[in-house]
């Protein structure tokens, strides 16, 4: 990453992290969303985004995560090199205004004439000169106090996207231009005139100005949102390098967008246009669209093999699951170690209801991803049998689990790569790869990785009742509750 | 299965079950092929052919199959409780003709009168008592000393099968009636007119005759084949139940169908009309065809959900791995825990042309199945990670492992299910649900359940290569190489 003490930093990137995208089931699901997927490349959108802020007109970004996911925000960034972002941690999910609010409260507190650039974080640019040009000319209106937001140039009459509609006056390219108004997703027809008006934008949910006029801006139009906003960071807390909103004052800030509750609202809005590669990879369709292709308009992922097809989307998330198209047209397939989807291209949006149906039959597919995500590393499940299961455990160095102990099941550990300091009840020991340990039912226990690389095992459970829920805390680094 | 000291046996059924089908790839592959899986219903379709068998008008099968199916075949056999059949083992695949010959020789050195009834172990049939009726009346043709084929009466206008045109004269329905030709397969319009013609019969693949009719039909139209086929015989060996053909002598068997062979150029052949729900399962389209469907024509196999399908196979073959179909008209999608096909329904014929490319890109999944099914049970591979591997294995009551030893990797055992019986060098011991054991790299070790129930046990393996060629055998219950 750009070393930010070399630049002069002047914008203060804050990057909401929050969503559960469902669209892009089965590799985004509530516990492991969309932005921190690598859906394009080998890095996750949360960390090209990041990325993308890291040039030296960009302070070090602000970050509004939630709760769940405050650990994958922490690991991501470290693992690209980035280690002065703050994370603000949300305790409910409370859409973007109350996101907004909470940076806007915090960094005007700071400083009041601090320029914000507003970004999801789930968002794909693939242009980044043109990003910064863009960026370039909304401090130009920012700094005099404006509300900027940022355009996408249309190249297809979209009709899944609002629409900023510009005034006819004023600079005609590259530079900020007056909104006159939001307009809603258009229709087909509307959608073709908009893509040829010249005066009309995708509204791209980036925005920037400074703390002061976010400031006037909600007190104007969303009041109700600041003094929870205001109380949460009151009553918030620093945790583990986490800055964690007040819960109950949280808890009562209303669910609305940034967008709904004070941009459409505000009196002037600036928009300048950005012509950069811009896609919000909203469903499989924009994935196939962003990614690259074969001349017949193929694209593949991972173990994938396409024969005869056309304008399709194949990807295996697994190394060793072959995914195979044969005579497809039109089609999105995606392949995941438990799950798998099948849908025209032209039905991508409609992937939520299938999340929607699973989860109403209780899969937990639905919601659950194959690797869980902790604080100390990950761990995947690798068989669940009658009164056994088998996981595979990464601790990452310095990563430490929970003093524990299970009601119902015993375990074995065989440490793989890497080594393990292991806790059972007073006894401390070192085992290292190809080592194993007998945890009996009912020990006080814990793992540890106090090296420098990372510690794999593979752990084998028995017992009668092989529940997560089969866990009693006796002590924990992560400060989680006893029992779960 | 039926008692048959209680009737009295008159039919031998011959089984053919040589198969590597591909067209039903990722299901059916070269190492567990089409006829062991179990494609509709819980049993496979060599056991529902088995059993089609076991009335009381037919005597034990004797079964032709492949060196690498032998355990296979017999374990099957054995899981639906049919003890008394003979298996005939063929050192190299030489197709049908080489088979029958084998087994005419067999029997006609044994009694020349015996009635055979020569089957593929990896069709359906729906209608048991209507394939019985048939049987009957081809017996009637078959005793005076004629060679009877089935011939189901066409439903459809197929361009995939052979036919058999039958003479004018002779008895309408029911009852042999003489073939005029076999008839290749036919064009889309010729297809139209066989199947409203009254005299036009799919060839199934199906035989009756008495030995000496048979034998008389090879030395008269292949006499070449015979030969060699007497040859693998004098030279062949039971071995462990089975009998094993010659391999040199076998080696020289033409490859060649039973009918290009012998039938179609036999001066004359009988038909008997079979209305009994047959169906090759030659492709997903069959198996879709021959599967219970939803109003919409949608048929789901497991872990399968269709939203908004229409005329559509989904299957998973996994526990734990969910496939969702969304949007789709007449797609087969079929999911293993190594491999996933999506193709039209009317490409499934390509099927086989897909396997061809994964094979020569390389990929284990052309040819290997996640199971691996030994003589002594089976093992799946979990994991395999940088120089470790998990495994889990089944070791079937009685089963023993060859004593073996490793050059490259140490194994750590966790038994999960049932005892197993386990020697490391000089010493062996038990371990029982629970336990677990260490086999240091170069120790000679064996494993082996003694047991009432099957045994579990996940191995996890670590070391610079984990190949499954590092293995020395010491001693073998199943004769099986010293090095593989």
């Amino acid at each position: 990453m750009h070393d930010r003490t070399k630049g002069t930093a002047r914008i203060k990137p804050v990057i909401l992290c929050g969503g559960t995208g469902t669209r892009l089931w089965p590799a985004s699901r509530a516990e492991f969303p969309k932005q921190f997927a690598p859906l394009l490349g080998r890095e996750s959108l949360y960390q090209t985004t990041l990325r993308r802020f890291s040039g030296p007109m960009f302070d070090a970004p602000l970050i509004v995560t939630h709760e769940d996911y405050r650990f994958l925000a922490t690991d991501q960034a470290h693992d690209i090199g980035l280690a002065d972002a703050e994370i603000v941690v949300e305790p409910q999910a409370r859409d973007t205004a109350a996101a907004v609010a909470a940076a806007v409260t915090l960094l005007h507190a700071r400083d009041p004439e601090t320029l914000l650039l507003i970004a999801p974080s789930d968002h794909t640019i693939t242009d980044p000169q043109a990003f910064e040009d863009a960026v370039a000319s909304a401090t130009c209106a920012g700094v005099d106090g404006a509300l900027v937001t940022f355009g996408v140039t249309p190249d297809r009459a979209e009709t899944g996207y609002g629409y900023l509609e510009l005034c006819d006056d004023g600079p005609k390219s590259g530079q900020a231009r007056r909104v006159r108004a939001f307009r809603e997703k258009p229709d087909a027809e509307t959608a073709r005139i908009f893509q040829h008006s010249g005066q009309h934008l995708w509204n791209a949910g980036l925005f920037l100005f400074r703390a002061r006029a976010g400031m006037d801006a909600f007190e104007k139009h969303a009041p109700d949102l600041l003094a929870p906003a205001r109380d949460a960071i009151h009553t918030g807390a620093n945790d583990l390098g986490f800055f964690r909103l007040g819960a109950e004052s949280w808890d009562k800030l209303r669910r609305i967008s940034f967008d709904y509750a004070v941009m459409e609202k505000a009196d002037t809005i600036h928009a300048v246009p950005l012509e950069a590669g811009w896609s919000d990879l909203g469903a499989w369709d924009a994935v196939w669209l962003g990614a690259p292709k074969d001349a017949d308009g193929v694209s593949t992922s991972g173990d994938a093999t396409a024969i005869d097809c056309e304008d399709s989307y194949l990807r295996s998330d697994v190394d060793g699951i072959e995914l195979v198209g044969l005579g497809l047209t039109g089609i999105v397939a995606v392949a995941t170690s438990d799950a798998v989807l099948i849908c025209p291209k032209d039905r991508a949006q409609d992937v939520k209801r299938a999340v929607t149906e699973l989860s109403a039959a209780g899969a937990r597919q639905a919601h659950e991803y194959p690797r869980f995500h902790r604080p100390w590393g990950w761990y995947e499940r690798l068989c669940l049998g009658d009164r056994f299961q088998v996981k595979r455990i990464m601790v990452k160095p310095g990563g430490v689990l929970s003093l524990q102990s299970h009601l119902h099941r015993s375990e074995h550990w065989v440490v793989v790569q890497g080594t393990a300091e292991v806790t059972i009840d007073d006894e401390v020991k070192l085992v290292s790869e190809n080592e194993s340990v007998y945890i009996p039912l009912g020990t006080k226990h814990r793992m540890a990785n106090h090296g420098k690389v990372p510690m794999y095992l593979i752990e084998v459970q028995t017992g009668a009742y092989l529940g997560e829920d089969d866990i009693i805390r006796h002590e924990d680094v992560y400060n989680r509750p006893e029992r779960v």
